[in-house]
């Protein structure tokens, strides 16, 4: 018995390119190419770098570990370019993972808004991609604005105001920006008040959820995340309960268009095509803005600089806490898990142990 | 003393076209080219049309006219183009009248996405524009996606969730799909939970606002709309309140950075620079969206027959109510009032009567 048979309780930190490597050397073993692995690898660990841990490894064996065995998502993928206006692309993702997927597309379209000021690549036939954020950093790290919107795929989970029946996904939406001398702006959100992922965290966790997050077939609210799986509670869309519930629907139909119609992927409502898992062709919009390309060069970086900046100077209210902007604290989160590891729990250390005995790899050491 | 001295009380019935065509004289009056005042009454009249009454006529007098009479707005503008990457464009708005303008923008992003699936136009230097749903609609009148969001230049309205002070404005965002057979999807919102137009509607009616739309200095809501004029409440982000709010401040900056920072249009954050009022340099992304021309003739009407049908055909949850989306419920109430009449409140009559008086106009006339 190795001292790595014996793993204490509460959190391990292990360092961020540990899990990097074991993200990398998990997806290899499962017959990703190399620099695949690799891409997929860094999608997954953002989730726990900047603290969304419901997106993070913890998805490996639920999601995506699954979804290549099954060949829903396929190791080997040839996306093919269905359409090319060179500001604009049209991709059928070929199953591939969506984690190494988005990541490509957010590529080309930053290739492309470098040439015509916004470039866009619009994705169908795509599977399960992680954070939205993830991609949308990628442009704000070359200087762009970058916009990531998913569907998922004809998966029904959340209802509309007044429905009895579920017709749409969580549908994602994220947008990032530099912020000059500051962390980034990244916004990565569900249209729903909370995403999926979220409501079993809390059910793994035996925790509640607060109230808003699910509701009944009476509309009232609903705490235990467990009801959620058993059919017995629905998500319900940001600015529930109230009226402002419609903007929230109408976030996720914004999604469901630009994801879903632009590119022609599965959407929620079509009717059901007998053909694979409800949540198979899932669809992307990715887009990139290069006002750069528009405003020359330092007139971007400087007004960036400003705005956040002039966020970050609010002084806070009476009550107290820490004013910023979504963004700042994932920056904070993630300079403190390079500085000092990233806490993985002790149930989730197990299960990535036995990801690596069954696959003979190298179990993640503590840093 | 003609009968039309003697108003009645409540609503007057009036011609959908004898409403444009007042607003159109009354534009012109005011100095508009021919084609600038009919473009920018269309706008206008959009609000009424479509039950957005906060948004529509009842402005005339308290936005566009003291905005033209001051020359803040530029009867006259002649927008600049900055830069032009052919699938986008950099405009000065010349302090154009935003009713006119954006209009123009959306035109010109159409004809450019025609070219290349995809076309953005980025105004800066604009002013108040009314609904933005006007101008992604008529994206959908082409078969197109359009996608418009404007800041309010300067202006603070919204506080960041924990921050004393109020550091951006309502921050509208509008998109706007065909749906086949169905009327079009038309999301047209502002980030915060309501735009400050509708609590100025409820404080001139003496009704109180839901809770939820205000919050005073301790973060309770506030009901009585006629305290955000007087500075003891302030608009609340979508999602408020609780952990959701953070959400609708992110879409809220989420808009920033499109209309603002993009075109490098004034910014609610931004220091104050003593140069005109806080709500001049409005900013505008406006992006049309041409799905056709990557995936052919026919596919984005059928698919978007199907899911904006099966929301329809969504069953109603026990406690009733009627399922729809974003759009339908204004194209029905635009379709009652082209057919019967747009509802003029006898208030809001008298002032028009006031405007058509001044000019030596007609004043309009019950239908």
């Amino acid at each position: 018995m190795t001292e790595l048979d014996v793993r204490p309780e509460g959190d391990t930190r292990v360092a961020a390119t540990a899990l990097h490597s074991f993200a990398t050397a998990v997806f290899a073993a499962e017959g990703l190419p190399a620099g695949r692995a690799r891409a997929a690898a860094a999608s997954l660990c953002h989730g726990d770098l900047v603290g969304m841990t419901s997106h993070g490894l913890a998805n490996l064996t639920r999601i995506y570990l699954p979804l290549l065995a099954s060949g829903r998502a396929r190791r080997d993928a040839r996306p093919r370019v269905l359409a090319d206006r060179d500001a604009s692309v049209l991709l059928d993702g070929d199953r591939g993972l969506g984690l190494w997927l988005a990541g490509e597309a957010m590529e080309l379209a930053a290739r492309r808004a470098a040439r015509h000021g916004v470039g866009m690549v619009a994705v169908r036939n795509a599977t399960h991609f992680g954070c939205a954020g993830h991609y949308a950093a990628m442009a704000a790290a070359q200087g762009m604005v970058g916009l990531v919107a998913a569907n998922c795929g004809r998966q029904r989970l959340a209802r509309p105001p007044h429905g009895r029946a579920p017709l749409l996904g969580t549908n994602p939406l994220s947008v990032a920006a530099p912020a000059g001398t500051h962390p980034p702006f990244l916004l990565d959100m569900s249209t729903t008040t909370a995403p999926t992922g979220k409501v079993r965290e809390a059910a793994r966790a035996g925790a509640a959820v607060p109230p808003g997050w699910l509701a009944g077939d009476d509309g009232e609210p609903v705490t235990d995340p467990a009801a959620f799986d058993r059919g017995e509670a629905h998500l319900t869309w940001l600015g529930a309960p109230g009226p402002a519930a419609v903007k929230g629907f109408g976030l996720g139909l914004m999604v469901e268009v630009l994801a879903g119609l632009i590119p022609g992927a599965g959407m929620g409502p079509a009717p059901d095509t007998g053909d694979g898992d409800r949540d198979d062709d899932v669809g992307f919009l990715v887009l990139a803005f290069a006002p750069a390309e528009l405003r020359g060069p330092g007139a971007v970086e400087r007004d960036a600089d400003a705005l956040f900046g002039g966020v970050l100077d609010c002084p806070p209210s009476a009550a107290g806490g820490t004013v910023s902007y979504p963004g700042w604290p994932e920056a904070e989160h993630e300079a403190r898990c390079r500085r000092d590891g990233v806490p993985v729990p002790a149930a989730l250390l197990r299960e990535l142990d036995a990801v690596a005995d069954e696959r003979g790899l190298a179990r993640l050491g503590a840093c």
